[in-house]
């Protein structure tokens, strides 16, 4: 029998991603265990971020500055605009280090069947930065996914006629990976997008 | 790139079971997303949990009071101690709703590849409730590994001589399990322990 407390903590834990009711009784456990090297630092960590994070008003990345620490940055190319889904699509190209410019996050993909409508993302802003600054590429770098390349269809055409170059990220072999796991379309893409050597 | 307020907090929610650094990322999103109807109440529940929440000097289960409200419950037998390996298992057997006796947390099983001799454990509180009370029968309700039965052996020998009856639950075939994919020793257990029907 757990008590009320417990159980009301719980129930948010469980609403995680990635946790369900059984890694939550689990979760809790582990923190009561460990109240001073994991609880209490973590309820700190939590009220810090709840309290200072705020979504940047140029690009909506999260950061405890506005504008972002990227929109910020002098020594970035503030002349490109990588458009992406989410932060964690930033994230995960600030890890692979392979990009210096500016960043535009849409907050989601347009969705028919999620009733996601353009009026829903943050797109009217790109459109803005576009007409207001000097761009000179938007890279739409959503994900290959038939929601993804709709938004990126969206997007190419409420830019088309802006004097703005519009380009996507290359589809073929993920690096590391295996022919004969790959699906039939990526096989497709990558020999059409053959290069010499 | 994240900023350092977010790398703290996701280093703390990667330290949960059951979260690693990518799922810590999506926790973090998930939370920053919904500040108002689930990070502020999370902070809420955690800290009232850190709080108030102690082990109950009696059998060791988490809660707000002490003795806990299983030990301060008299419509419970207190002449029936189910000890226990941890209180996941004492939740799991309230949910089983099957046992109205008192429990008893061991806090871990004894394991000498991890180094946990009886001092770590909670079992010489376990002999003093069997001295002190008038304790009829201990149930061993350890898991069925390796450390557990070998720790239910420990404490079986602990408490020969005194005058209480000591039970392990039943092994066998579980409810809605099928044959084909039991192991051998669990079909070998559940014919020897073969009831009439």
């Amino acid at each position: 029998m757990s008590n009320g407390d417990i159980d009301h903590l719980m129930r948010y834990l469980a609403r995680l991603p990635g946790l369900g009711p059984r890694s939550a009784r689990r979760a809790v456990l582990h923190l009561l265990k460990r109240r001073e090297s994991l609880m209490l630092p973590l309820i700190e960590a939590l009220k810090q971020t709840a309290e200072t994070v705020v979504a940047c008003d140029n690009c909506g990345n999260w950061d405890n500055h506005n504008p972002c620490a990227v929109c910020s940055d002098h020594r970035r190319d503030a002349a490109v605009i990588c458009v992406i889904e989410d932060v964690s699509d930033l994230w995960a190209l600030e890890r692979a280090a392979a990009f210096r410019g500016h960043y535009h996050v849409l907050g989601g993909v347009l969705s028919a069947l999620d009733g996601v409508g353009p009026e829903d993302l943050n797109i009217d802003r790109l459109v803005a930065r576009v007409v207001d600054g000097n761009i000179r590429e938007v890279i739409l770098a959503m994900n290959a996914t038939v929601d993804g390349q709709t938004t990126a269809h969206y997007i190419a055409d409420r830019l088309a006629g802006r004097n703005v170059e519009i380009s996507r990220l290359a589809h073929g072999v993920p690096v590391g990976g295996e022919l004969d796991y790959l699906d039939d379309g990526t096989l497709a893409q990558a020999l059409k997008a053959r290069r010499g050597v």
